[in-house]
């Protein structure tokens, strides 16, 4: 996350998780400290997997006191052992006990979707086909998680309803055909938005490429369904197949040639990673 | 959730979270529907679980218009099946569109705690021995996490540094000692905080029961440590054991008669419940 | 723009221009009003135009009080003639005087940008060259220009630097190449965005379509020079001129059968249109 | 606009600005530039005018990162030509092109409000009568609007409905009568105010001066009337004249020697001043 | 206070005070009551004094729930009574319980300043003098502490600093002299503003009125100083004695015939006024 | 106050006092004084008192221009006498001019409360009686009137409804019981929350020990019955006398050994203490 968008888009959340995690003060560490003291805590990992979020958890110590400093020797993506030391922060005692646990909640969910997201990534490799992530993130955590799957190796889809075009049965229903509705999206969309169509059979995947669809999605078809798809298709739209990639059903999916399969899980159930803050001592 | 903490506590975080999956307009929904027209979906449970943030989920709906109406067949708490009509949503459809996604990932995300929490607090029925959360929260999400695990048969530890007093051992460093900390905290906070002593021996144990601690955390200890550290206490104060409950270590730990035990797990990895809504169709 | 846009995302910002306009109070107001009265007020047309705004108009009163009710003989989009009565808007007078000024800014703003579009526009009837807007709209007030561009008959270029990709020189120069920049681009935006390519030259264009560039937008570049830039593109991508359209140069540009041109100005330098509130009277 | 404005009242906006057109992130700059890369821009004027906002432009900049310099050959007011360089802007090149287009569309607009104003008031040189602004500006726009009015060599009339009181004929109908609207407003505004009365003709004039309205603006009028009012009022109160200036009819106004002309379009109709970044270059 | 005035700028102000007292939930009451109750309480005064608030009072229930309903007695302005009643709150009982405080701190304060205005600005009454409040109001409570001050019989002086001039000895002591002052003053403020001089001596009175200040505020003079000052102004400029007015030196005051005596105590040092809710029950 | 509690608690509020005071910008300072220019004044005190908010009264300052400096003579807590030099305040003089007022209410009332605090206070000296505050407290300043209250001798009572549980008349009758109501509380209240109950009579009394209750409010009881209500509690819970503590009855209230006595008048009725900025001169 490079700085610009952590000004603009990420501190306003940052600085309200910190708030939600202290609505006055935070009574304990202000009874027994009442002068600053400064001291240094160690960034320890506890589990394997890829490390994600680094400029966040610094972020929120820095937005609570900007002389607190960090030694980091990782960085977003590397993969991390169980008991490596991943860096150290430095500062008032007080700041890093105020803040690190709103630190480590960022660090932690975002290092577990990497590294889910890895994970999944792994099984694609070699093949031509790309891990999505959907629209199905915590609320008011998409930008924090849609940067994780990239992190991860994944690949983002549309970022919100704003900016990318998916027409689904609904849509497409109210259209009254998907030739119409390709077309009203076509007319109504800013001209950058590709246009994407949802379909559920080869009839409707025939009428999307011919209506011009920038991109169809196979939903809910057979492994030989998704076969014919392609074919129809033809390489004159990307294809995209959303649904659970198991064990049983993975290598029948990449022997399509499918562009991209996209997976819900990735963000939304992914556990956290366990990384902690230790040794917290005096200097 | 009432009516109030909603107003005061939870409609501006839903509406952040509807802005941040709208935030310019639904491309989509607005090509193709220009005139509101009246439709109903049903919501349906893919999965087995508890269900939980029923509220949250219809005020979604309902901060987008208010004309929104739904007919539920369930209650948060409920146990639920996977194929189970859980009740309709009817209203505008492009209001049901536009919503649908963010109410979902509020839903699926509170019923997976709430499951996941009850799941936990069935090993622990019979005992006196009651299952907490932590401060291990998504951020920006705990009002709707804490209030996922009490639907699911947890109880809450504090809210947050603002409302609980937890001596850690940094604490206890600053402080010179138990005693002094636990003195500096009663002096210093509001006088209806209870005061939480972590320890992580017996020594501390005796120090902190004799300070007047309310509540005295068992950190890191072996079950013979907590035994004899509840011997010591003797009713004193209540009993926090904090760690990892695990089929191998959870008889044990409830034969101790701890008075509770926490759980990060509950709210930071619980993976989400899959409920979906279905059958969009005209009226 | 529809109730659910109204509500996400243009609600805040009309609350803020009232306050911008109320600091305190309605002083004068309130200094002769002190009751409610019910008045009615002919929303007139006082130049020849293109409508655009009228939902805005209204909810700058509603958003004061949600009893106004108005009469609308017109809407977004219409040809209206000076002199022409637009509506008529019935509530308590000292909402219709409080609001007045706030929602004729914005109506008047709206329907001058609609009126200047549809005039430009207008030169490409009957060719397949389009008119799109650009991002030198007024800051804070773009949701409402871009869609006064549509009213007005225009298309929209990107919303803004998050949801469409435009490799500029300086983008090109940081990638090495055109090619490069390209392939940087489909790596990392998410895979719904078209990317576009700003050449100056023809050898930027020939690396541009080779590249896979969606929209290739020609800049500065003769009418020669654009000429061979499209029969080098051959429909491999779309094309977009920018640059200011002038009686001069029209014919030749229209000529060329480029897919867009984009102008600055029927944003960020059309007058407004005039309408004005008259006849305000007690009921 | 001085520090203390700026850090109270602008930028709020700015920085709403900036999320307005980087909604998520800057997709391009972020795709072909992961690190830092100092460069430098020139600031170039392309039309003869007034440059104005230079402060504005500056903050843009160093909202997104504080260590962006700036070395200006100009200040705001100063008469800027057709070619001209304005100085030149050094900094990381991805703030510099991310910041790029706003702090362009406020400098523009507040260079062509302030040049638009020029015109108008070297209309009125050499006379007693000066220029006002009035309250059609764009919405959350009006203190840039209102400052480069006053850059262009007008003045100010009231900020908005909060802070002056100006009784029009619904509120003198309100009260019954001109002389009854004064007494009420006298009795309920903040005693700082001035009290000003839109008269319409010679019988309001009368009635305003001798309730001792502070400014009477004579509204509609012919410059006949307007000379009998200015006699009637013989210099009991500041005369405003509203209304459209235009070349017919300035010598005669400027001849009745009323102390102020107010004019709407200066802000609301001004065409922007053509000022461009170009040359942007790594150092 | 109109409606127009709370929607804008007092609602945001009441909502962040029942956040302030509820920053996740009402405990206590949600957990004896699950459901809806409807109940009725009395709103009692308790003292004698100038009641002045009720809007606010009732507007932090509906801001909860817009179904609380109210029998008010009485109106703000009124003389209440030790004892009175003064209307009865009627809603769901946990809606009266949670808004209760919140409801009676502003009701309190509010009514305290009025009773105390009224207080002072009896001492006034039957001379031309008027009581004017000041800017020394407590932090985020001017709107309603400015409002009480009228209600109780006092004058508002100016809102803030953006909304009125008053030169002070370092204004003056930048300008270069008083003359230099007034000038600069008039040259930059919106017209509308009226130009006040604080003064200390006689010749700074003389030329505060010779550069056609309109209000001339007499600072820490003597009664025998403010007599010769009021003889110079002679009518030419209102005038304001700023400065403790006590049982002492008031009937001297009183007698030189200035047009406004200030007070800061009034708003920062009035006692509230008891009143409070009572005999809630079940309906 | 700690700089994290400024930092995320109070900042913000500060801000918003600031925009208060200066909706658009400061009229007076921008008219004389176009160019910073380095001044210093003197913080004197002008009432004997205890000194509160000293951290705020400069964060005012250094919100608007980080580079004011203070030499402050004395801390929060110290007594300071009228007439005694707090400390300087250095920096541009229109700083110093515009942030004054709203320092100087921020400082005042703290000081005012503290000061008032410390009076009760004193009287409990030598007891075990300990001086509480209420929730009686300003809107939107609870945070920094509780703050005042330790600062002058006092201790916090709850902070607000969210972080403490009471127990009142209406919430037992809702309960059914004061048995059930204490049940109730303590399965819904997050474990950490001491339970405190209202009572009116012995019978509550004894049922609240018997309960379990944490802290029992003696509520509108005589002398005698409180006594007898002491000898039931038996130290089995704390105890808190609500109600006016005067001159009467205080020797008597002190003899029941009460742990707790609350006082609202401390922070909604206590007049300011007087303190200033004088001495304004350039360096």
């Amino acid at each position: 996350m490079n700085r610009i968008t952590m000004t603009l888009n990420v501190d306003d959340l940052i600085k309200m998780a910190l708030q939600e995690d202290i609505s006055s003060e935070d009574v304990t560490t202000n009874a027994v400290m009442r002068k600053a003291k400064k001291g240094q805590a160690d960034l320890l990992c506890k589990q394997d997997g890829i490390i994600c979020g680094l400029e966040v958890f610094c972020r929120v110590f820095t937005l609570l006191d900007e002389d607190v400093v960090f030694d980091l020797k990782c960085k977003d993506g590397d993969e991390v052992k169980n008991g490596q030391l991943l860096g150290t922060v430095t500062g008032d005692i007080r700041v890093l006990l105020s803040g690190e646990r709103t630190a480590l909640n960022y660090l932690q969910r975002m290092s577990g979707i990497a590294t889910c997201t890895h994970q999944v990534a792994s099984l694609l490799k070699g093949t031509r086909t790309k891990l999505l992530d959907t629209r199905k993130t915590t609320p008011n955590m998409r930008i924090f998680e849609k940067y994780a799957v990239k992190v991860g190796g994944g690949y983002n889809h549309r970022y919100n309803l704003s900016d990318g075009v998916l027409l689904k049965d609904n849509h497409i229903g109210a259209a009254g055909s998907v030739t119409e509705a390709v077309r009203l999206a076509k007319e109504y969309a800013p001209f950058v938005r590709k246009i994407e169509v949802e379909t559920e059979n080869l009839d409707m995947v025939r009428e999307a490429v011919d209506a011009g669809a920038d991109i169809i999605m196979l939903d809910n078809m057979s492994v030989e369904q998704m076969q014919e798809a392609i074919r129809i298709i033809d390489g004159r739209a990307e294809t995209e197949c959303s649904g659970n990639i198991t064990g049983d059903n993975i290598s029948k999916i990449l022997s399509l040639g499918v562009d991209y399969v996209s997976s819900g899980a990735i963000t939304h159930s992914a556990p956290v990673l366990d990384v902690s803050l230790k040794n917290l001592h005096a200097l």
